[in-house]
């Protein structure tokens, strides 16, 4: 993964990540729900690529809640696809954050390209420590540069 | 849950669910992609009502596959609280049917109304034993009787 | 599930739960770490049955942390298949109380009886809201009346 | 991870997993199931190095089945942890094989070294596709050669 960064620079995080066997189901193929947690860990790394850990902000008493979330399955994934995530940040305002993403099954064609297996976006509002909204702090924001989607969602 | 009934007639179909400790996380909240597996279930329950279980179609050979998913986060749901979720379907196509959801706390607030915890749509398409596109069978079909939205998704 | 008892009475709770499409694997089968979210579910059963919530417990100050788990698997769960988990006290101390478990499938068999799929035992230590070790309080203790086996575990 | 081995040779395989929000419960730990997880992704890849993959024994026909599982919790995992899970073979039979984990966090302690979390034993049974116990095949049995335990159990 990405070293830190001064942060400010629009940016796309990649994560790899091995299907277990525990995401699969009795169709052969990944339960759809096992998508959103990859989108999470994908959104977790681009946060420490940015230059600020997740923990780091809950510790410092911010949270990030997701509001909306939306994912749309084009291919299935299967057990023991090394699968890649992208994910960057689409909007960022005060109090809120979306993020995109991009699974993909890296040279799983013919051609040896990437197969596209999933886009899915994500809204996440800023609550402090009583669950309350609260404003996305300063230096955070800073670092929370929209990128364009590398592929259509 | 609903007995049988002899199809055709729209029907909201409810399931209650009392959230375990393993669907919490460090926030103090039911993590957000547990939801997903609460529509799976209420969706289930609604097959079965209208008289058909999924397991009997997945023995017929006809699958149904998760290809879109968005849900709308409203208030957080809790450890130990019995959530309510509503099913019905939105529209159904020769190989597609599309349903919503609605999850709610029962009693929650302080007249004792149910509170909206989230709202949300799913749409499935139709696959045989090899994964590709099918119709879905005539009579599997005339049970997805679509409802109106009993709340705005 | 049970009313709330005066306490004190060795008593097996039991709890229903249908098999959901996530817990199923590409054997066909449920995926193994998903029973170990099925003894939870029942044990928290058994603690409301005995008139102490976990949830109150934990607003107390007062966590139960499982230190030693052991599931042996002798049947396979299968998808909508409507499992049966009962649960009681095995042992209990000052700081510790142990719990076994059997996983039934009602009426699964030939001649209607119910079949035995799993077993098991956990052990938890009670911890203070700083994650040390602490003593169960008094009047929960009283209500953690061991029982004996059931069934063989 | 390491590249494929001859076979044959005792080996220790591990694994690191960066701990994911999903993973956390809201006592501010990593929820006790998900290690057993971790048990199955660091197995995998112990078959993986040794020179075959679960994924091509099941393209054979071979299934492994866990059939007892026991973890002994120590100290709790915590989110964003970057966790190390060894996984060794500690017996082969015919039909069976028994593989032991230990779960460590790497550097914790004050002096830097790892820290112990948890240690587990799974055993496994072959299967063949219609689900009956059959042997393992003996290219794959020579490849899973018993260490001796690098921890205690």
């Amino acid at each position: 993964m990405a070293a830190r960064r001064g942060g400010g620079h629009p940016v796309i995080t990649d994560i790899e990540h091995r299907v277990n066997y525990s995401e699969t189901d009795q169709m052969g193929l990944v339960y759809h729900a096992n998508y959103v947690i990859w989108l999470d860990m994908a959104r977790t790394e681009h946060l420490r690529g940015t230059g600020v850990t997740y923990k780091e902000m809950e510790e410092q008493g911010v949270y990030l809640a997701v509001t909306d979330l939306q994912v749309r399955y084009r291919r299935a994934a299967r057990y023991d696809d090394l699968v890649r995530v992208r994910c960057w940040v689409r909007e960022v305002a005060s109090r809120r954050v979306t993020f995109g993403y991009a699974v993909e099954r890296g040279g799983g064609d013919s051609a040896g390209m990437p197969e596209l297996l999933a886009t899915a976006q994500t809204s996440l509002m800023a609550l402090d420590r009583g669950h309350s909204p609260t404003r996305i702090p300063e230096h955070v924001r800073e670092l929370l540069a929209p990128s364009s989607d590398p592929v259509r969602l």
